[in-house]
């Protein structure tokens, strides 16, 4: 062990330069998004795609390898070697895949992504495999080579790039204790709504009265518009960097309660990344832990906090405020809009309740395609029943609201559904662990109290950014690991009680 | 010579990577005046000099060196040798200077600019002194760097950055006749207005309206919104990039014609841009020629074309259309308004018929600041001496006013100021062309027919980038070099006649 911590601080020099000019990049992705016309579009992609080359090289530079396992031999604060092993992490992905793989999978997912958008439409499912086909090869390749530099099994070692820690085993597990219990729970929740109609609000609502009601109920909930902005995107995100977070949302004139909610969702991820560590900004440490963690932020924000009975109360007077008084507007009738289950055909528009069934089937039908167990043509059959037995709708002949509908396969983001579900766990367990040290936490949701909320997730979670491996910031947080019976207990509570 | 262009394409492929990396700071510079909330300021700033340090980086790099000299040798097209004209002109730029000075540039600068802002509006000249004198020497020592390395004189040399070949026996030449006749005409001309008094329109004018109408405007302009976007910021400019070009202005309740002119002057600046040679761009050779020729195309349109009385005949009925009608919005008296003559202390605030003499004034001083020939001290007594003989205002003591007026010299723009004034002779130049090829050019302006404006500033500016030097582009486009004589004409013919 050396005295110094040269190698340490070079490397450290090296992601704070990614940072930088990591911001120019997630600058530009943003305002694509949100500013940009359409003539514009060649210039940025190829700005993007020079920087996207430029950042990689940086990471694959020769010496960092030798930093790296030198670094290791420094003595380093515990802090520093979280910070290490975390640069490691994101330096192994970027030196894992041989350029050539990865100039055919973006050769291959950009032939497939941009001929799905109008196969999805068409209800080509004959024409997506064409392309599909090549992607999906490729993402065996990929994963074959990722599990014999990590020893992880192959869906596991692609699941890593998003939620590093967790492998199919405790998905697995968790996902098939919920398959026991949730067709049976939608069942019955179901049939007790329809017992309990919900009146619809009547429109117009303007567009300026929408985004003067988000801006007040993003303020609410203590997103700090002195370090971000609320822009509108065809398709909501959270962008920019920690110090300059940049919410996206869409208004329609004849719905307010969508974007209302998304914009919350959009809220939950600012929040985290506003209060990643300040001090280490810039290093791998300070980084949001994951795709689930993340998406923990997003669902605390709009489920636990958001569709909560106590703060759809406060958020009535303000919806009545912004646009005129009327029956819907009550608050209990709020909450049914804001809660209503229903068996659909779409991921994106389901529920809280039905969500993880849409999850569940792509989960089990993504690994065994990554294992080589099945093949695309494959999914239609499967696809089918597993609507029919978790939801019990029928999808058969609708590709395009079936395995159509998801950019996630043409994109070759196998491992990336689960973290949607994982993170609405995670998001009851850490509101379950706040219950228990705040036994009168519902009540002070109710009185407009929510100090107490940011202020356990900020301890727990945003302040903590990638410092422990996620098992162990669970831990410390709630005192276990992912746990998906406060989801069920969550979901009992809310949905039948 | 040999027979390939391997050096020059190496060197195309350089600009290339510099041209697209240059669009995310561009972005990112534009984003900070438009967009970015107070806190992201710090991360900006750090992100931006990243960048900056790595494309200066790369114009630096030694191996260009021989490259520029192996391209002099090669088989190249006559685009292809201005191409790379342009380019050893950016490399010998970006190399002439030692880092060392630069950094204490960048200090003296900052330190001054920083201080200048709390200065000016205390009137404090002497505490203003003792930091500029810093920044005058540094650049005194770049001048003479310069100077030996390209055998111009000091000033010459320090001009050259913004308008390469323009000379200060030139500058003298022309600001010397200038000189001769603007006071004189600038009293016939006050003297007449007297007798024609303008109607002030009576606000309020709400912003939305405002912006409509600038956009309506900047539409009838051919700004093509396709590729570029009109938004808000404290300083109006021209930013993003030729492919995507974006427009800021200021709105202010109780003044639209101020907003108005300056979205039609940057609207010149942009449509520049926009039309520069599509299939060279990311090469030196297709960016715009220099200041004083992106200059003369904002006062092509916001003085030439914006203040032509057949142009204010087009754009009386949408001014009354915006805010309801009122005796000001009258064709005539909105014409008087906008070309309303006053000699003020103000640059900025000029008029086109005053604003030569804020320049002259200005060369007049900071070229022997740069020589050597006077000393900060000196300037305040020069200032208001010329002030008095140029525009007859008195200044003594009114530093603010005076002086400290400008960001430019605390920030070492040393030999800027006459790219404005040779904008605008160049603007008149141009016109007195159009007109001798298109003798009825005032009545298709009249009819609204500005294509025929478009198509000549497109064919004989726009589409040249930086294809030949100043003078050729001139004598090209009107057959002649710069000419203040159309200036002369152009004020003589729309203020006296």
């Amino acid at each position: 062990m050396t005295t110094t911590t040269a190698a340490y601080d070079e490397l450290a020099a090296t992601w704070t330069r990614l940072h930088r000019l990591g911001h120019l990049q997630s600058l530009a992705g943003w305002d694509q998004a949100a500013n940009m016309p359409p003539k514009g579009n060649e210039a940025r992609a190829a700005a993007m795609s020079e920087m996207a080359a430029l950042l990689h090289r940086m990471v694959t530079e020769p010496k960092l390898a030798d930093a790296l396992a030198r670094a290791e031999q420094e003595p380093l604060s515990d802090l520093q070697r979280a910070n290490l092993r975390e640069m490691r992490r994101q330096w192994r992905a970027a030196n894992a895949l041989p350029e050539a793989l990865v100039q055919r999978q973006k050769m291959a997912t950009s032939r497939c992504e941009h001929a799905w958008r109008t196969q999805r439409p068409a209800n080509d499912w004959k024409g997506f495999v064409a392309n599909f086909r090549a992607v999906l090869e490729l993402a065996r390749e990929e994963a074959a080579l990722l599990s014999a530099q990590t020893g992880l099994t192959k869906y596991d070692a692609l699941m890593d790039r998003y939620e590093p820690g967790m492998t199919g085993a405790q998905v697995d597990r968790v996902f098939g204790e919920v398959r026991q219990w949730l067709p049976g729970l939608i069942q019955k929740v179901v049939e007790r709504q329809a017992r309990e109609p919900a009146r619809d609000p009547v429109g117009p609502f303007p567009l300026a009265a929408q985004r003067a009601l988000c801006e007040q109920v993003i303020g609410l909930l203590g997103f700090d518009f002195q370090a971000g902005r609320l822009d509108v995107s065809t398709h909501p995100f959270c962008g920019g960097v920690p110090e300059d977070v940049r919410l996206t949302t869409r208004f329609r004139e004849d719905d307010f309660l969508g974007s209302l909610m998304g914009t919350i969702h959009e809220t939950g991820h600012g929040r985290y990344e506003q209060n990643l560590p300040r001090d280490w900004l810039g290093q791998p440490v300070a980084e949001a832990r994951s795709m689930a963690l993340h998406e923990s932020q997003s669902l605390s924000f709009e489920m636990q906090l958001g569709s909560h009975p106590g703060f759809v109360n406060r958020l009535a007077p303000m919806i009545r405020t912004a646009f005129g008084d009327q029956p819907a507007f009550e608050a209990q009738n709020l909450h049914r809009l804001m809660t209503r289950v229903k068996r659909g055909l779409i991921r994106v528009d389901a529920d809280e309740v039905t969500y993880p069934a849409h999850i569940i089937l792509r989960y089990e039908i993504e690994r065994p395609l990554i294992e080589g167990e099945i093949e695309p043509e494959d999914v239609p059959a499967l696809w089918d029943a597993k609507m029919m037995e978790l939801l019990g709708v029928d999808t058969r002949g609708n590709f395009t609201d079936g395995p159509l509908q998801d950019v996630h396969w043409p994109e070759s983001l196998f491992g990336y559904f689960p973290c949607y579900s994982l993170g609405a766990m995670y998001a009851a367990q850490w509101f379950a662990a706040m219950r228990r040290a705040m036994p009168d936490l519902d009540e002070r949701i109710g009185r407009g109290e929510l100090t107490a909320v940011f202020d356990w997730l900020r301890d727990h979670i945003w302040s903590q950014g990638s410092r422990w491996t996620t098992d162990e910031l669970a831990l410390r947080a709630s005192g276990e690991v992912l746990n998906p019976a406060h989801f069920k207990a969550h979901l009992e509570a809310r949905y039948l009680d």
